[in-house]
């Protein structure tokens, strides 16, 4: 259990514990909600703090609330777009494999137009999608689609994007937020999926402002200090492939020698039973037009609700001072163990059924 | 030893070891240096690093360039002033008493004139102060002697302050520091005083802005991670009392149930050799005309040149987010023991004869 005061005889999970109640004292789960854009100053207090808000204005500009489904087919014509595609809704997320081991599961990619795309996409959410096996499509390139950190190099080539007829309608960087960090973004990424899509829990080394152009994503936050509770394990790699004899989708095991993932083994952390009882997750809505500032190293779980189309834009973490080495503190504190060990997940068992 | 990887055998010492470690790293001893004023958000940058910061440029107004003894003198004529006064120039420091115990010291306070206070001061350098009995006095009351929190409260009474005469010479604020933080100073200090007295090493709970506006203040400076290397040890408190017998100061134990003082056992962190090897220190001379940045959390001993004269401004420190509990994290993993026991201080034998 937690202490209020360590000792030389304490342990790193007593420490880690202490860390996450003293931090869990302090702040609550609160978190701040704008109805008006930050200046930049406003926005770095913020940052500083490294809190969620949430941003009622709207930040996505008039043209991208014409994002409907005619409108973007138009715009991308017949242009082939790269589609993460699984069986089960759940790219980059731990799957069990048929050999009853547990994986990292990359998804497959799949090349097709954004008509198709969004067809298909609109059809699940009707259970039209039965010709499809099942299948759940999810753009989620997250390459830096829209603009990549080389659109910004002058001294770069240029560089393109699958998803270049769109950039017009997408500001290449959020200014209040350049400004504040004093650098632009990394990568800007679209996002577009539905209801079947779910993006498993993890934290990123980046600052986060994602704004939702239609739909709705559901994020359950958990802070850096509660990492702990989301019992990190080591998973072996694995890619959903095409079969060609089968036209399935199979899920292969990478290489031996290819680099375990240091992932959650909570699956859904939405279910309490899942968590230790120290936990305080965030849960919080954003709609469309609405903006959520995620700050780097805060762990998120998503759902989206119907068609979501999302843009976001990752910038770089602070890497001078503190916050660099306390990240790694929380979650590095011990590399953690394989995730195919007897008691290394949570109840795997109802969770992977 | 600092270790590259934690393992839950890891004690708490090899943890803030690792901390320390990994901090110096991404940071070495490196500070930034202004050669012009910042912008609230230029230095809202710098705060969110919380490294130490020089600024070149002039923050005193020309007001304050104006003050020689003699103005000083004039402006605050026969109001009498608080001034520290010690046997060795270490108010505020751990120093042995005549049972042989050590104690955290706190100065005998004198009532007098500018004028008597800074003939002595000057006299004092020029080895003229043995009528005194070699007692070193030091301005340095810093309870927002300038300007106290209550100034700022349009609600609260008007306060006042010793140096009254002075304040239309003293900004009540640091603009581009109160914009950066939201918030106004908790307290704005007058320190004069000679190269006799020296500020033991400690750490506040404040960002500080320091401006030198006559000498020159030599600081020794060690991140809130090297806070493990100081050695806090619990000693019981003293004050320095004037004998009405014998006219000398004596310095007196507080009666039993006084807190005990936390403080860092190290007399001189200017000497290596009383310090642990994985430490760093920092060496910043701010000369007059010149600013310190000090973040808040930061160890710092201060001697300084001949008759100096400063004026610094405390801002509460962020409670929210992180910094609030990793500043407790870095100094409260245990109490520290007692500070009269064997092997308590760093080399007593040497720093206190």
């Amino acid at each position: 259990m937690a202490q209020n005061t360590l000792t030389p005889a304490s342990t790193q999970e007593d420490t880690l514990k202490w860390v996450a109640n003293e931090y869990y004292d302090l702040n609550g789960v609160h978190y701040d909600v704008l109805r008006d854009p930050p200046t930049p100053l406003e926005f770095l207090r913020l940052v500083r703090i490294a809190r969620p808000v949430l941003m009622k204005h709207s930040e996505a500009p008039d043209a991208m609330s014409r994002w409907s489904n005619e409108y973007l087919t138009d715009r991308m014509g017949d242009s082939p777009i790269s589609i993460a595609v699984t069986p089960n809704g759940r790219a980059d997320a731990i799957t069990v494999g048929r050999d009853g081991r547990q994986y990292f599961a990359e998804p497959h990619v799949e090349k097709m137009t954004m008509r198709a795309f969004l067809d298909k996409i609109t059809a699940e959410l009707c259970g039209m999608n039965a010709e499809d096996n099942g299948e759940v499509l999810y753009l989620q390139s997250q390459n830096g689609n829209l603009y990549t950190a080389q659109y910004f190099d002058l001294s770069a080539e240029a560089e393109t994007s699958e998803y270049g007829p769109l950039r017009e309608d997408v500001p290449c960087e959020n200014l209040w937020c350049s400004d504040a960090l004093d650098k632009s973004p990394d990568a800007v990424n679209l996002w577009i999926g539905n209801s079947a899509s779910v993006t498993s829990i993890h934290s990123d080394p980046y600052e986060n402002i994602y704004t939702v152009v239609r739909g709705a994503k559901h994020f359950t936050l958990f802070p850096p200090t509660e990492g702990w509770c989301l019992s990190e394990r080591t998973y072996p790699h694995a890619s959903y492939v095409r079969s060609q004899a089968t036209g399935q989708l199979e899920l292969v095991p990478s290489p031996p020698g290819t680099p375990g993932v240091r992932w959650s083994s909570v699956l859904d952390p939405t279910n309490s039973s899942a968590l230790p009882a120290e936990v305080h997750p965030i849960s919080i809505t954003v709609r469309a037009g609405e903006t959520l500032y995620l700050p780097a190293g805060w762990w998120h779980y998503v759902r989206q609700s119907e068609v979501t189309i999302a843009v976001n834009y990752w910038y770089d973490m602070e890497s001078r001072g503190m916050a660099w080495v306390w990240l790694n503190f929380l979650r590095g504190l011990r590399e953690p163990p394989p995730g195919n060990e007897e008691g290394s997940g949570r109840d795997p068992d109802h969770t992977f059924s």
